[in-house]
């Protein structure tokens, strides 16, 4: 069964401006999606649902057959339903993939899991190296020991998350900063990777490195969804639970 | 200069039940305080607040002097002012301390700046074995390798927290639970402890290995409270930053 | 391409004690390699290794098709050839998967790769309950939350392991003793996962949670065995490395 | 009482070459001795010892009146006893605290205490930018986000380390590359910090960032002596062991 993947877009600059609209016809949305399309063929089964549809296109059914999500987002953060959130927040925990890409950083569902306020230094106009730090990782699989972005935003820290589960991936820019560019959590049974690649300006949903990092992620982040079991709510447990049926 | 902790009880209770205010006369808040001046002396400055206090006894000022703060709640998280839990979020975030306690699992504070729902299983009427399972950690000192809580409730797995920085204590209860009952967090400049031994019903706050456990916690989550730079938001960050005065 | 898997056997107890082979009539290291078999199929092809035999069964030959080796030793472990635990040692950081079993803990190759002395609290005659601590990894697909073992030795805490990368399962025993049942690790490019359920005496590799958890083990550990590259040695790296073909 | 501070040197560099010797008149461990107490003043005492002594400066007087050591060794590693590096990592592991300098990464009681090869990349003339990545932690105090040194040698990823318990630092060099240039880690009850700047020919440990954060290292590397109990070996433990005074 294929792993069912919606790449979520804000679709907002690439309709906006035409410069970043040469550069991501499909929008940066369907970049991504294609980039996991090439790399993952049939083992996944890739859609995509932007900001601007009805429930951002995130219903309850689309939800629920979503194994993996991908997040793009930057300047209409704001403008994100709390409702929805809180739907792919419990997606998460119940075991849903989360991959969060560049500027969704600071989207309202990344700071919701990780409790810090994902706040980090930036600068337009520079050029990011990309160093595998753990390199026996399945995130860092095909992927060389360093490879170059020529066109990128600059991210520096610090980057105001929690330390992460496992730190797969440092950046370096032009003007000498650092940035934990790759980085692994869990949140109840969902397993979320954070990359920070990618700008809606450069074309680096393009490169090759970057969309085997990204299908990457989608397999380590996959979770087969059953057998699964509830773990939201506070469980009364009478002495002889563990015998019985109510051990989930 | 002495760390200046501020305990924090729900007050409730021990308000409303004859039998838990025989236990606790001056409150949870109360012996939760006299067991951190039995440990440290003229190291610490130790005042409590009480939910039913204006304010919730949080006043900015009071934040503002809290080096660290404990976290006893049980049922009346709900009652918590949004408002203040923010105001608590963002003093730890810059730096104060933060030990939650028992039931304090179930907090607005606890799960904001977990990102996850912090359920467990629960049940009255057992008693608790602690173990040290990291007995080099400052929170373990002077804490034998193992010892037991007579009384006590079962707190047991699955415990829905994000994987700790570092496991201090694991317990075991009568009807064969595990839980990993020292836990430590870094969330932005604030570290954070959560314990789950204390009961209301139970005299654990009055046992010296739970004192020594909470003293020990207020030394190690204790930041000096300058210099600190602001890590909250995004910050711009043009070519030449690092050599000015724009560091912080 | 299936995963080449390795089962390493000490194969002592089941040669001298009859009871012992009654359980294990293929040896430990049969049942292991049964177990496995029995949930990946097709997708793992499994050969057995023994301590008895020459270069302990693991020429180079065989360790450079190994992708997956599992290690399970108890009296034997200082007659080990430390030549041949030299090269489990470097096949490890190159990436093979590791899975140390039970008693394994204390085997030159385990204490090679952790650092510390692997000691822990054992008795005879118990049972054990074993918790899922992080339901979403990959190695609890398909495992309970929570499941009995009926008859199995105990190993109880403090366990002087580094703190692992990332815990799955948590046990608990009649004594009341807790124990960190499930640990990963990484080391170089490899993934280590220590899995402390399984006794000689008893049947404990022919239960099917365990059995399942040993194959999502080697299936997590599984590192593709190409492109690789070498992490072994200090590099001289001049400026421009990083443009030219030195990168690996 | 002060922590007991012993600050071990290899001794080599500054004694055969004339422009190192001018650098470090009294040695690298010298200037490291005089950091830490600049820093820490009757808080620490502080000794030296180095290669070229008997028994490497290190009886087992010394190493018992030891609390934390720091090591930084360069061109002689191989000449370490190993009797003496074993005694130096029982140390450890009953809870003395290790500093690991700069090139210290590959020496012997580093390299066994890690379970890895600590290989990495390098380049002589440099210049490194230290970045804080986890500034509410003890060994980032009063160090600044962000510092520069002037002239190093440039170390870089990969760094075949186990993943820290704790990273609190990151670099990057004139060339682009990054390194995890300050790690926590614990082994046993030993607390072991790595701090990759410092080089012989390069004035690094006379920079009062530098002396800061080993001095901040020293302090949460630290374990009040006792009481300890020990975890070195494996302990048989009957039914009714927590009751008695076996619990150690």
């Amino acid at each position: 069964m294929p792993i069912r993947v919606t790449v979520w877009g804000e679709n907002y600059h690439e309709q906006k401006n035409e410069h970043i609209r040469k550069i991501y016809p499909n929008g940066l949305h369907g970049a991504i999606a294609e980039g996991i399309k090439s790399h993952l063929g049939e083992e996944a089964e890739v859609r995509t649902a932007t900001q601007d549809q009805d429930h951002h296109g995130l219903t309850d059914d689309i939800l629920e057959q979503t194994d993996v999500m991908t997040w793009w987002g930057h300047v209409q953060h704001h403008l994100v339903d709390d409702a929805i959130v809180a739907k792919v927040y419990q997606r998460v925990l119940s075991g849903m993939g989360l991959i969060v890409l560049h500027s969704g950083h600071w989207s309202k569902i990344f700071v919701k899991l990780m409790g810090t306020t994902c706040a980090l230094r930036w600068r337009d106009d520079d050029s990011e190296t990309v160093f595998t730090v753990n390199p026996g990782h399945p995130i860092a699989h095909n992927v060389p020991p360093v490879f170059h972005i020529p066109e990128q935003e600059m991210y520096g820290e610090y980057f105001d998350i929690p330390q992460p589960d496992e730190l797969v991936f440092l950046s370096s820019f032009k003007g000498g900063e650092v940035f934990r560019s790759g980085c692994c959590f869990t949140r109840g049974q969902g397993r979320i990777f954070f990359f920070s690649p990618g700008h809606e300006t450069y074309p680096v949903y393009h490169q090759d490195e970057v969309k085997q990092i990204i299908a990457n992620a989608v397999k380590w982040s996959y979770n087969p969804p059953k057998p699964r079991y509830a773990t939201s709510t506070c469980v009364h447990s009478p002495l002889g639970w563990m015998s019985g049926s109510e051990q989930s």
